[in-house]
């Protein structure tokens, strides 16, 4: 094999928006199109259900999300796209690797280890409202990866430890059973797009300041429209490097394009003016997704074929790997 | 569904002796011939896992137990029989219901609560060599439980928690996905015949006292003359009432045959003699299901066939009450 494999798990909770797609959309989907990568994506809906129980919400956002990709360029046919509840093997193998997992290990993760201490700091018992989910959430992350054999995993800073988890337990199942997995390495990207939000802050769902990415014409104005600027007027020259206005364009536009705008900010474009040509900037850019986003959200069916299709692909990988791992534990036909 | 459906799962680990048979496989095999009660018996090799970690003795032991199982008479065409890792709707239970499992609940685990007390006696980190299949083990015994609807859940003393948490976690999920789930209960026997091993305490792997269910005759033999008795004479009178081979030879008597052993007792029979009418007694009972489990063992496939067929039976419940229950936490088809 000498293609790499690149493996991008998407939690399929909430609505995407612009910061979501500059930061990691548009450059995984503009990375998976380089031959000399094989990318494996998936709907992490298991992983949902750790934040998530209310099962109209992961429903809805698992089709919005897959709609997403698809509408921005996400080609199926080149990737392996699919849906991590429809591969069986994925929660075989990982009681596989739980009984080769120490809880030691589950014990030091990051995420599991705030929730404690957010829990000290209230008064409450150590483990008061962790869930068994959340607990053991790098044990299913490790079979997700391990599971396809990908050895590069895109991940932000906060996941890095994740990634050093699943290598853990890949090299202590591979140590007593034999070698089953490559070992993954977590590639963080340091140069990833953070994209300002309304009100000058990260772009976040927690900040409550984004910008959905499939908003009509009439509300992708709207929203742009209240992106926080100063009282400066019409004439007055603005600086584009503290500007949100700016920030934003720049996510979106060529160099000339950016070149061109910090000359109008130096020769004072008024802020509406500013936003108006941002709005046209992005709507530009996303009226054609956006027409195919409606589509595939009023024909869910297609959504459903393209992922029925990915995770036959996908099981071509984890069902061998799979029958593999089974036989090394110990579980194989008897005949 | 007039029916009660009885759980019974069985660790494929080690080999069974005659304690296994009188304690627990004779008395079951008995009651799964009972048409009120629809019987259900796994194959716990997933269970097996978490401490056996030799691939060829959890094989190993699949086999014979399965073996062991059909020669003494379990009828695959009356109960459903199946090995739990055929299931795949077991692990992908065993996930949802993580996630609605506090972490508190499993801290009060007695196995995991055990293993912390030793680690700390011996001067050791709380967690040390505890995997987190020991730990999570409670919910995949939910999940095995709670797949079939099992409702009354034959367990030793020492399993009463386990079959309670299956309940808590029914009910939490209950509470807030639907009514998906029958509440198991534990069915304590508490009349269960242990029987006495070679040197009159109760006969365990762990004080290698046993007799192996399936020895040739010669060994058998051989065994039973290892019991241990007194230095009475033949013709002094015995107490039967103290006695191993009294003990072992009231599990395979008749009532009638007990009384005249008894007699035979107070009339002072040989040691020697009084174990070879047990191993005769024992024998004749043993003889054509050792027939039977020799020719198994000679043929796995025959015995891959049956779970096979009990694999396919057992589908027929877990996988429409898995599309159910994905269905409830927001897993479904798009379209």
């Amino acid at each position: 094999m000498s293609q790499k494999r690149v493996l991008t798990g998407i939690t399929t909770s909430g609505t995407p928006h612009l910061g979501n797609y500059v930061g990691a959309i548009r450059p995984a989907i503009e990375a998976s199109r380089d031959q000399n990568y094989q990318s494996f994506f998936f709907l992490a809906d298991y992983h949902a259900l750790i934040k998530c129980q209310d099962p109209e919400a992961v429903h809805q956002s698992t089709l919005e999300i897959a709609a997403a990709w698809l509408a921005l360029g996400l080609n199926p046919e080149q990737v392996v796209f699919y849906r991590q509840s429809d591969i069986p093997e994925i929660s075989e193998l990982t009681w596989c690797l739980t009984c080769m997992t120490a809880k030691g290990l589950m014990n030091r993760a990051h995420a599991y280890k705030a929730a404690v201490q957010a829990n000290k700091k209230a008064g409450e018992d150590e483990d008061a409202a962790v869930n068994m989910g959340l607990f053991s959430y790098p044990i299913l992350m490790a079979a997700d990866i391990l599971m396809f054999n990908g050895r590069n995993i895109p991940v932000g800073r906060d996941q890095i430890q994740h990634v050093e988890m699943a290598r853990d337990i890949a090299q202590r199942f591979n140590h007593h059973y034999g070698e089953h997995f490559v070992l993954p390495e977590a590639q963080v990207d340091d140069q990833v797009a953070v994209l300002q939000g309304l009100d000058g802050r990260k772009m976040s769902k927690s900040y409550n300041n984004t910008i959905p990415l499939f908003l009509t014409e009439k509300k992708l104005k709207k929203h742009i429209n209240k992106i926080k600027t100063n009282l400066l007027e019409p004439g007055e020259p603005k600086d584009p490097d503290s500007s949100s206005v700016f920030q934003i364009w720049q996510a979106f536009a060529t160099a000339q394009q950016s070149a061109e705008m910090r000359t109008q900010f130096a020769e004072g474009i008024a802020w509406g003016e500013a936003k108006k040509q941002l709005f046209e900037l992005i709507n530009e850019q996303l009226k054609e997704p956006r027409e195919r986003y409606n589509q595939l959200i009023e024909n869910p069916a297609e959504v459903e074929q393209v992922l029925i299709q990915g995770a036959e692909k996908a099981r071509q990988y984890s069902a061998p790997l799979m029958a593999k791992v089974r036989a090394s534990v110990g579980i194989k036909p008897l005949g």
